[in-house]
């Protein structure tokens, strides 16, 4: 295929994908109170195997073609490597605005509520996900022959603690809750929480590729990595001055932004974990102020609504929803759906009620902290990518993150109210 | 090579690619008085062989892979077409935003100096250009030994008749001068130059590919793709409506217009009239105000400062430099940049001062029609690609388009004063 012929098979999928999640996310919003993030997850899923592929299963191979045939090899398809990182440049910006959004102050001021909050949201979905792995020990069934039993468990409790910080942070900020002790607690709590999911991610990674230079790389670079951005952030606070000076965002200021970024991200990526942290911890450590509005302003709507999509999509391509019916997967889907809710919701509430919250506080803190949206996704597509977990468990794990992230903004509006007519990414 | 090594070596390009656009944009900026666009051409071609490659030759081709081998046969580099096909989505969106600025009724206020102006702003540039192709005759040097004489002849007739009409538009909105006689003859005058060149490309890759079938999709679904959008233009402007209705560009507004534009890009790239056809004529097609105003605040950074980078170095590296020094090249080289300068810039002076404009403006309207900018390198990088032109000549026109967009902002800081210290996409 002539990178001609690609680029015109990529517009294609761009307007179809496009489309697709204007439709299914107008249907969410008029008719499910959802947020556009929550269909697009969905929408995803719907253009994969478990929809499109199943209504007209040329059609959909056509359009996202796996294979490529060169002589009588065959390789991956080159479109579906452009939806890979076209997809990744995505990511990487959305998470270098989720860091940007994150104040680390929050952490500090609410410290004794967050940590009780966060350790429950970490301690009982982590057990319950170790359970849960106990019984998916047939080989190669939800995980790779290759993997460790110990390995599968620290997987799926790490995958059982994520939270989908950011549609957490956005839900907080839209319904004015973000100065509130709930809504300080819940920012802070979500924050911890994630941040202890990826770093139990990277102990898995390390060990499963089993390559000592690989934990050596992916643990003595990650750490060099935070120092150097710690002792960058000085000169990455010059960017507030600049973008002062010039009176706003200039071309030179974004340019630069996007340097420093992209070397991030190439260089936690290159040393084996992955770009979204890299992208991360750079937003975290830039300056807030003219300078952070001005990029978010600028960035937000070409990741949201025009590279993200294309994640959801890469996404829902692996995602078969008829793996469901095989054996007794359906059932342990049901159980990790079951766990996923009563470890995150149930165990984040009695937390934050002891902490002092009303009981609606707590529970609205549970609901929020119970959504795994985005983050979940990424996090099972590094495990897929790796070979740790197999597309049923990844179905399964999928299946869980919409359900949490579904339940989330129906339920919190009846404790708050129904603000959140606008999109909150997530 | 895996798609998490290609998204690994995409960063690293990505990061290497903006930091040199930033090094060399404050350079040129600072000493030349040159805009950063200028410099991103610039930029590109030092990054092909012409720089990097001759001093690091490995170094640049372990960053720019261009083959791959997969079992004994070489193929196309994955990584080159991630890079294609992303600086492919920066130019429709760029094309896209030069349509949404595109003031048609400036066509009817300046009818007769425009027309005037625009004519010899073609003719002359055209002639020269037809002139210089029969000093190229030496088969498969400059031309592909497969295209007849008349298409090499109209192919450099257009590529000389390119006007980097953003770049224009920009430079005359920088000063102040939108409104005065002066601006708007130049704005009509080479927006009109640029749609005749673009015709004429048709013509010739419709000749050059010369299956029938094609010159008949180009041109049949050409004429149906622009009735569709005039037609389509009322349901269009309800962009407007909407955007006035909800206070600003919402996220479900972005979506429609990027799905809007990726399935006109799309649809004119797989008639084989090029995606930013259709960009730039959805632009156009697009209500002005509230709604314009929002999607290029949003739209702009990301693809001039991100994605457009992309583009000029995919064209840099198709650019040698070296190729000047064989043969007889250097003089063509010599003569094609000498006709560029003389049947634009004098052609056009000559024609607004017969307008009745001060020889003072007609010669600043000369200088920006001379400028090719950005929108040569797309002209070129499609006659590449379709095997009209060699390499060769590809080099020689890159020269041309540096050498008539550099003079471009020094001489006419000398006629208008230097306002010039915002960067200007063109």
């Amino acid at each position: 295929m002539t990178d001609v012929a690609l680029a015109v098979r990529f517009f294609l999928q761009l307007a179809v994908i496009l489309l697709v999640c204007r439709a299914v996310g107008w249907f969410g919003r008029r008719y499910l109170g959802q947020t556009q993030v929550v269909m697009e997850m969905i929408a995803g899923v719907l253009l994969g195997p478990s929809l499109f592929g199943l209504l007209a299963p040329q059609a959909q191979s056509w359009l996202f073609p796996q294979t490529a045939i060169v002589g009588e090899a065959p390789i991956r398809h080159p479109s579906m490597s452009v939806l890979y990182v076209a997809s990744q440049l995505g990511l990487v910006l959305y998470m270098f605005l989720v860091g940007l959004e994150f104040e680390t102050s929050l952490l500090r001021q609410k410290a004794k509520g967050a940590v009780s909050v966060s350790l429950s949201g970490i301690v009982l979905p982590f057990a319950l996900g170790v359970l849960a792995s106990t019984w998916m020990r047939e080989p190669g069934v939800y995980f790779n022959e290759s993997a460790k039993a110990w390995e599968g468990a620290v997987f799926m409790g790490a995958a059982m603690c994520i939270t989908a910080f950011p549609m957490l942070a956005r839900i907080i900020s839209e319904r004015g809750l973000a100065g509130t002790t709930m809504g300080t607690l819940a920012l802070a709590a979500g924050a911890t929480d994630d941040a202890m999911a990826w770093a139990m991610l990277a102990v898995v990674l390390s060990s499963f590729t089993s390559t000592p230079s690989y934990a050596l790389w992916a643990i003595g670079g990650g750490a060099l990595f935070l120092c150097f951005m710690l002792l960058a952030r000085p000169l990455l606070q010059r960017l507030e001055a600049w973008t002062q000076r010039e009176g706003t965002v200039t071309q030179p200021i974004a340019i630069t932004t996007f340097a420093i970024v992209s070397l991030a991200a190439w260089f936690t990526d290159a040393i084996g974990i992955y770009a979204v942290f890299g992208a991360f911890v750079t937003g975290v450590c830039m300056p807030r102020g003219e300078f952070s509005k001005g990029i978010r302003l600028r960035v937000e709507y070409a990741t949201s609504t025009l590279l993200l999509p294309l994640f959801f999509t890469y996404s829902g391509l692996n995602t078969k929803v008829q793996l469901l019916g095989v054996g007794n997967v359906m059932a342990i889907a049901l159980v990790v759906v079951l766990f996923a809710i009563v470890g995150k919701w149930v165990g984040c509430m009695l937390a934050a009620r002891l902490a002092g919250e009303t009981w609606r506080d707590a529970s609205a803190i549970g609901v929020l902290m119970n959504a795994r949206g985005l983050m979940e996704l990424i996090i099972l597509n590094i495990g897929l990518q790796h070979g740790v977990i197999t597309p049923t468990l990844y179905t399964v794990m999928v299946l869980m993150a919409i359900v949490t992230t579904v339940m989330a903004s129906p339920i919190f509006a009846k404790w708050y109210g129904t603000a959140g007519a606008r999109p909150s990414p997530g």
